[in-house]
């Protein structure tokens, strides 16, 4: 089996990490041959010591000369900003690049790995939710195969394995439900920052966590769905499943439905985008279905969450309208964060900057990256006046 | 695309008349080109009417003649006995052969449609697990795909497409547990014979009714396993789940767990059967897990249904062994059947059998016949001299 040279973008994140602990567990099918961290410059000096990828990059300019400083006994290219996020993308020794930094920021260098035909590993939600059509556009003609490495679309990639894409009825996308799928309107707008970050089954970054407790995170992976598998977003359902087990499921047209479960780990995800067709041993740990005794499922509560509706709405839309959905809600995830909105504020933030936008088609990257950025002045201007305040045309 | 030719070996049984429908579902795939049932004349008739098949075969002569006679306005050659079952099974015309004849009697003709090239839609238990290692090899020699009918192996042939066969590592079949899952030895010993044929989730013959209470019909679906996938016994697990909705898992080396589930409804396998790898619209019934809300799972109790542990024993004494198995359990269900016998001493009367006899390789199908009629002449001492008596060497 030929070794297969990694590039990682975001390497000090939840997935970046990971990821690197495959790379580690099976170095015989993995070289890490770049590496792009944000600003955890002490973690990424030890990954380049650990690792020895041929170049880095880290995102400010002072924080590379001090990085390139403590490695000048290393054979490693230190850059920095957006330029050197691109070369990292599109490092040359290159066959995949994992696509793990969080927002908007990961558009451009993935872009730019695409554009140089590495084969992608997608972890980064805001490359296809952002901007899915132009993104989509050049795989196909770069020749560039996306694998998801999402636990739910990496579930889907398995299942559609057992069927023809023509005889596919359904995407059913689960959704753990968050901390909060039981509770009432009232009790909903009681809750608090450290409720919400207390996610039942997955350990992941803030921003994700409270997306999981509002549904906006399954929204936002119904509009990724859409793109990855080509499905209108019709044929996209979610189903809560409390568990988080059965990680997402298809619908063949003859009644059939096709399960992909496992223990919540994203090494097991992240292995197969990175090893796919082969699938390597003991990644995760192993799945004791009668241990873990039993499995629920319910319809999500579309009143209660109507972040969920809202990514529908933005697909329907078309074009423009889910970047806009995507920014908007980082805006008012941080204000949450920040203890300045209160949990119920984050739909009404999205509704209104939708609302205050006329979607587009995007030709080019720029113009994504334009409307990004208009959508979070935007949702910026409705906390400030109030979150229910009346939006500006965009 | 090309319509399917079928044969139907069975056809006024359970899955005969669920292929039947199927084939009536879509008559733009299926076109009926040979027919074989059992003693119901009157039923046989009619599918001869309406299917228009060019050969039809029933078990007696007198049948035959009668069937000739009533059938005299149509062009079909009506034939009788195990010849007429083989040319059934081999007609010319046919590109499938449909092997759902019960028991060992279905193990010559399904052989016969094997030998003549025809690939096989696999409904039949005994044709593998008496004779797994000839027909297994047939198969091989003639290029001959063997397509399983039980839900559990087609939900494995399904989820084994979400992998290579090196990375399996284990199969995981379902079994509801039947009605008395969760009963002690003592109220097992009280159980009457209207108990056991209630199964709660399918509706099938009493044969295999009372197979699915003893945890019998789990366990010669191991043995069909192992053979229909080349798996090890030790790599082909049981899990008790009693709603009948997962109907079997493949867990992969990587920790992934693949699942087919689907309301049970044998249409479904049979459909998948015949047009695989297209699927057909519309077969089974939709799956509604909300509405469903919970799945359970537990492990077998091996003390409590010993059937299921002597499977693996028989795999493991290999050779004969599974004959011997699977002829005393259809003499054994048939005198619980009559009520002559009670519920736990199924369980002894194959034991004894097995313990009655040395294992030896079938070079030919007449052996494995022979062998059959042994055990069941065995069963029926066993079960005359008070079912605990000491068996005679075979």
């Amino acid at each position: 089996m030929a070794i297969k040279n990694l590039s990682i973008l975001g390497s000090t994140g939840s997935i970046g990490t990971s990821t690197l602990a495959v790379a580690e567990q099976f170095p015989e099918r993995f070289k890490v041959v770049a590496l792009a961290g944000g600003n955890n410059s002490e973690l990424l000096e030890a990954q380049i010591r650990k690792f020895r990828p041929a170049v880095a990059a880290i995102a400010g300019r002072k924080a590379a000369e001090a990085l390139r400083r403590k490695c000048s006994d290393l054979p490693v290219t230190i850059l920095s900003g957006v330029e050197g996020m691109i070369e990292v993308a599109a490092a040359a020794e290159a066959d995949i690049t994992v696509s793990s930094i969080v927002g908007t920021a990961g558009l451009v260098p993935t872009l730019a790995a695409i554009r140089a035909g590495k084969d992608i590993a997608l972890a980064n939600k805001e490359v296809l939710v952002t901007a899915g059509e132009l993104v989509m556009a050049e795989c196909r003609s770069r020749n560039v195969r996306l694998f998801p490495v999402d636990s739910e679309h990496s579930a889907i990639f398995q299942c559609l394995h057992s069927g023809e894409r023509r005889d596919v009825k359904r995407l059913i996308l689960t959704a753990s439900g968050g901390p909060f799928r039981n509770h009432t309107k009232q009790e909903l707008a009681k809750v608090t920052l450290q409720q919400a970050l207390k996610h039942p089954n997955w350990n992941m970054g803030r921003k994700i966590t409270i997306d999981s407790a509002t549904l906006m995170n399954k929204g936002l992976e119904v509009i990724e769905a859409h793109w990855l598998f080509g499905m209108a977003p019709g044929r996209i359902t979610v189903l809560v499943h409390p568990q988080s087990i059965v990680h997402s499921l298809v619908e063949y047209q003859d009644g059939s439905v096709v399960a992909q479960l496992g223990m919540p780990d994203m090494k097991g995800p992240i292995a197969y985008a990175l090893s796919y067709p082969d699938r390597l041993p003991d990644v995760s740990p192993g799945l004791d279905l009668a241990s873990i005794a039993t499995l629920t499922f319910q319809e999500p509560d579309r009143d209660l969450f109507p972040c969920l509706g809202y990514a529908y709405d933005a697909i329907e839309a078309g074009g423009s309208m889910p970047a806009v959905l995507s920014a908007a809600n980082e805006v008012a995830v941080k204000y949450f964060l920040e203890e300045k909105i209160g949990f119920l504020d984050i739909p009404r933030v999205l509704k209104a900057a939708m609302d205050a936008h006329t979607p587009v088609s995007f030709t080019n990257v720029d113009e994504a990256l334009r409307t990004d950025l208009w959508a979070r002045h935007e949702a910026e201007r409705i906390i400030g006046a109030g979150v229910k305040g009346q939006g500006s045309r965009g």
